[in-house]
């Protein structure tokens, strides 16, 4: 048991869930690696959500809001870490929940398939049972998506997902929002609208500003979304980390 | 097989090396996330030894000729990445090569001993059957020592080490060689030297630098070290670092 009292309490917290979930085959090898890439960027920005990542949220939340078929891909990393929150997010939105795999194998996608459902998920698109139709750009299988999801969806949230199926989702036309620690990473900036921070922090802030948001009408939140500069935003979060490096000098 | 062509070839066989050492036992779970972290600050170094880390390695380099006790302290992810380097390493400095790990159980501790030993090691210390002396400030396993490795060493080199263990073998009087990516982490700021590269890169070009710096006489070594200022070098990597950064801007 890791004490509550340990300074770095949050972030062993994670260290866990991530090796629990590579121990039980929800978690592919590079998953294990890639958290630990999210772990430096995130010590980079200070280890808390920032105010242009709260920002950011807020503008995701308003596209999520907007949407007409909003669609949360989960992969192995984002069901480790938070898959509580992806069932929340799903349930505030009415959104869909469909598995994509980088790796995909008919036991993992069936793990992560289980481990959603424990934590109260309703249906989970992505599963070997469908006609999957395919992107354009991507091989298979991460190219492959349900035609009753990620395929007809206007609004795709993609955690800790990587650059080429974000390119390749912006360009079917999809308002693609990514959660990515690493400003520079091809995703970032790719993506429609990138939130740089730790999906652990980010998931639920983005649940409570959906549900904080959800009476406001379309206008308003319209407006949220046009106020939104990716880029501008993506600079301000490098900055943050030009700062705590500088500090140091 | 991963084609020598492709643009991320020498970031994919370490992967690799990283994750079959993982599940070979000589990897604790740790390991495989601390990597992560490690290729996300090779990148921001662009991936290659800077001029920087060559001053670094230079003047490590003629503080292990000068040793009299030169050890070189290995645990799971230098023996993962570079076993064959630790052994011409310790080949070319009549060093000793020892085990200290972390997460230390006799099976981890065999399992590297046989790795080295199939790279051509010699003697390898810090293995069970010894009766270890120990450093004050850590606990035990990682401060129990070998009496005739580290407890009598003048200079150590301990690659891909914590801040803990850094800070306590400096305390102990010893010259301590650091081997470290991220050059704001406590290891990186208390070792007597830090080399801020890639450990693939750096072991091969330390024990290069070794046999060309072999036969210089002790006052050129000694030079060598006394111009180097490890907290001025940090800087110079950070900087590095901080202008990739601002590439993007």
């Amino acid at each position: 048991m890791i004490p509550k009292s340990h300074p770095r309490y949050k972030s062993l917290i994670s260290r866990d869930k991530i090796v629990n979930a590579y121990k039980s085959g929800i978690l592919a090898d590079s998953g294990m690696i890639a958290h630990g890439r999210g772990e430096a960027f995130d010590y980079l920005i200070g280890e808390k959500t920032t105010e242009t990542a709260e920002k950011a949220i807020e503008a995701a939340a308003a596209a999520l809001i907007l949407a007409k078929n909003p669609v949360i891909s989960v992969n192995g990393n984002t069901t480790a870490l938070v898959p509580e929150h992806v069932v929340e997010l799903a349930e505030a939105l009415g959104a869909k929940i469909e598995i994509n795999l980088f790796y995909r194998t008919p036991e993992r996608v069936k793990t992560i398939w289980k481990f959603l459902k424990d934590q109260g998920a309703g249906e989970i698109l992505g599963t070997e049972e469908e006609d999957f139709k395919h992107i354009e750009g991507l091989d298979s299988p991460r190219g492959s998506v349900s035609p009753e999801g990620m395929y007809k969806a206007d609004v795709i949230l993609v955690p800790l997902e990587d650059g080429d199926r974000t390119e390749a989702l912006v360009k079917e036309g999809k308002f693609v929002i990514a959660i990515d620690l690493n400003p520079l990473s091809r995703t970032a900036k790719t993506a429609s609208l990138t939130v740089v921070d730790n999906i652990t922090r980010a998931m639920p802030c983005l649940t409570h500003k959906v549900n904080k948001l959800k009476t406001k009408n379309p206008d308003e939140l319209k407006k949220l979304m046009d106020n939104f500069n990716n880029i501008n935003n993506l600079k301000e979060s490098l900055k943050i980390m030009l700062n705590s490096i500088k500090e140091f000098e």
